[in-house]
């Protein structure tokens, strides 16, 4: 067997451990009944361990020794580039802070909901602190080039994105979107449709057939969060709610789909590869966000979103269902706010965390720079921690640097939406008729297929034209804040 | 760390991924689209392997070898035989015919689907010829006291019930049930009520929370062919089918409780033990039909079957039902097979298999040796191959000599139903009230708490206080004769 054979073989391996990774997560999410909860923390505790003895296996390192003193053809060049990232990465980590983290990490979660529960920040402070202080020590193990310890962090969500640069365009954006926001509250609140449960449901399986999700590859079940989960190329889990009396499905669900299309169109040559798998949390996000935002969103579509509703028995019309999916109401809570103010939840993340992380915040002060920022951003008091700083999970779970990727979905998918449109024409009469079929091929060609032979930032520039910018974003949501 | 703790360590990261391996399984039945059968392939094999390797890993051998030479607890005494016994069987097939074995049976099975859809025994039966070559090969490899190959297959399913023993209960079963047969055919055929599915849905789901099914360890699904699969002991997922205008689901949703509830009732402290599963496939089987013949087909049971038929809207006399769950009917097909006549079934293929290991059929001469065997046991004609020797999966698959278990099931539940009532009384008044917790406790007590501790005859022995017998069972099905 050639060393490149043998690589492969070893890849495989991983990719397919990781897929059964994914489909414990999914089914302990979506099916699982509670009474499996203890079973399947130990099963994945197991998996995980295996997973990390195979990704830091000596041989892998011996193999890549090996190929990368030849010639190797682009395709297998990309297999040896990422994988000799990955192996470095991975093998960085000593066994013994992995384990103290994911420990801290379950803890940690614990402790927050609890917390949240109590709106009682300081009952969470302590396993916060920890979560810092072993992030640092975790950024530090992978700082091989002395970027600094939050790089390091990014670098695990979207490889290559430089947090200077996402200070630059976070700044950016938090100083342009913010007269933007004072103008959308000075006018009166949209009143949202109330669309019940089963309508909901009904209409979202009738507008998903008709982007394309079919029982051949696809499967949509409800959890308590949305999300997606890729078990293989042709087969992607989605997940969304129904909540009595609201629309917020109908964006979800097409979020999801972003996600889940990304993974089914990589090319197929790279499945149980290294490669085959979407790049980064941020072009992940910019795919749904482009969903989300720009089909969702698009006046055009609101015909087919209310053919989706009608089908189901719930009568409204386009432009009304349209006013109410775009409309500008600064609120506390990240995952429920609107296309305009979603980032500035984001600006606010993002400087906190960069300030815990560097040390220049304390988390005893964390509390009040939350209200001082909310306050700054969005105009609004912030009444208690539960609406606060404790709204979400991810530094309970000491995911930091993963934040930024959510608003920089939100600036990469304005941005090729204007280069599609610039390319094969504006999408209005395509979508009032609900042809989304260009769309899909123009995402295939430019980010879907190459998986993750191209990082965040080539990726973007490949496909834009551009490098990361606010502009599009702005021009997108501009007429939000004057409706 | 004591060499039990790292034997424990071990076995647990083995129960992990065998949990691992049923999720996978489970999905790919019940859950997954067809989009994830090729990627499922891969992951699949790649668990396989890592298990075999876990499984076979030398470091088991010297912790067992060290524990061997000291005295121990009761229940550590059980793990370390059990692991000596486990571990030395996976040592013993070299993985190159592990390997091969797969590889046969894949192909076994696709060629079998393919035989059975065009009645074509001819093109199934290379490789059916290779399956029994290869079983040969890999029941030698475990044959090491030169007790016959056969009974080395037998013990993968069953350790330690004897061949010879088979092959005396199931010559006097097979004598004394034709008579039987006779004596039914020569009556009028009962008439099967024709609930159409969804009633039996709503009534399935009624009658399941009766016995004890809730949201909390449980799952019920349906799949194209009835299973159970436990992810861990308080994470049980059964499945069932509905079809049109019948009443199987009535007795196979029961039939999969039973296997479900031997593995809930298995002793706590035996989780993510190499003893914490059901002891082998005839106790399981005992299990799964104890539910069905005893429970399901009681006349008293028969008044909380017709409440559950009638609260989801279908009117029908509890005599009426339970006649029509008892009628005999000789049948050319095993799986709806009425319960006196299903055991034959079971002598007929423990006759072909044995005959095929050991050489004495060839496998050309299968289909007249079936023809044969069913005009005998069952006095009928054989009109295809589909409908005789094509019918089942197992031989494609190379499972030779699990069949055995399916009737041992029916032997063992009736040996235990007996054993039951002597001890706590007559289950009738019960029964008819939907109380079935005495029941539960009974066997929670006497067969599942042990786990994996006591093998088959010893478990029965000392369950029902004799050997394995046949006359509880003909006790129990001459009435269904005489109807």
């Amino acid at each position: 067997m050639t060393a490149m054979r043998k690589l492969s073989d070893r890849l495989s391996e991983l990719a397919d451990l990781k897929a059964l990774q994914t489909l414990a997560g999914w089914d302990q999410l979506v099916m699982m009944p509670p009474g499996g909860a203890a079973g399947r923390v130990h099963q994945a505790g197991t998996l995980a361990r295996i997973l990390h003895d195979h990704a830091t296996a000596p041989e892998i390192g011996e193999l890549l020794a090996e190929l990368e003193v030849g010639e190797l053809p682009e395709l297998e060049r990309d297999v040896v580039r990422l994988a000799r990232r990955d192996w470095e990465r991975a093998r960085r980590v000593p066994t013994d802070l992995a384990a103290e983290l994911s420990k801290a990490h379950a803890d940690g979660q614990e402790s927050w909901q609890a917390a949240r529960a109590a709106d009682d920040f300081a009952a969470f402070a302590p396993a916060l602190e920890r979560n810092i202080e072993l992030a640092r020590a975790y950024g530090r193990c992978l700082d091989e080039e002395g970027r600094g310890v939050y790089q390091s962090l990014i670098d695990d969500f979207d490889f290559g994105l430089r947090t200077d640069e996402l200070r630059r365009l976070f700044s950016e954006l938090g100083s342009r979107l913010t007269p933007l926001v004072e103008e959308a509250s000075a006018r009166a609140a949209i009143e949202k449709p109330a669309v019940p449960r089963e309508v909901q449901q009904r209409a979202v399986e009738t507008i998903m057939a008709r982007v394309g999700v079919d029982g051949e590859s696809w499967r949509l079940d409800t959890s308590a969060h949305p999300f997606s989960a890729s078990m293989a190329r042709t087969d992607q889990r989605m997940t969304t709610r129904y909540e009595d009396g609201g629309i917020e499905s109908l964006l979800s669900s097409l979020h999801e789909f972003g996600h889940a299309l990304y993974e089914l169109q990589i090319d197929p040559a790279l499945d149980r590869t290294n490669l085959g798998a979407g790049t980064s949390m941020s072009i992940h996000e910019s795919q749904s966000k482009l969903w989300e935002n720009h089909v969702a969103r698009h006046p055009a579509f609101a015909t087919v979103l209310v053919e989706g509703l009608g089908a189901a028995g719930f009568e409204i019309g386009a432009g009304e269902l349209h006013g109410a999916l775009v409309a500008v109401a600064p609120s506390l809570i990240r995952v429920s706010a609107d296309p305009l103010t979603y980032p500035l939840h984001i600006v606010l993340r993002f400087e906190l965390e960069l300030a815990l992380i560097d040390g220049d915040l304390g988390v005893a002060d964390l509390p009040a720079a939350w209200r001082d920022g909310v306050k700054r951003l969005l105009g609004l008091d912030v009444p208690s921690d539960a609406l606060g700083c404790l709204q979400d999970v991810h530094w309970s779970e000491g995911a930091f640097g993963y934040f930024p990727s959510y608003a920089m979905g939100c600036l990469i998918a304005a941005s090729m939406w204007e280069a599609m449109e610039r390319e094969i024409g504006p999408r209005a009469e395509d979508l009032e008729r609900g042809e989304v079929e260009p769309i899909k091929r123009w995402l295939g060609d430019r980010v879907h297929r190459h998986g993750r032979r191209l990082d965040t930032v080539p990726l973007v520039e490949r496909a834009t034209g551009t490098g990361l910018e606010v502009e599009s974003f702005l021009r997108y949501v501009a007429p939000f804040a004057a409706v």
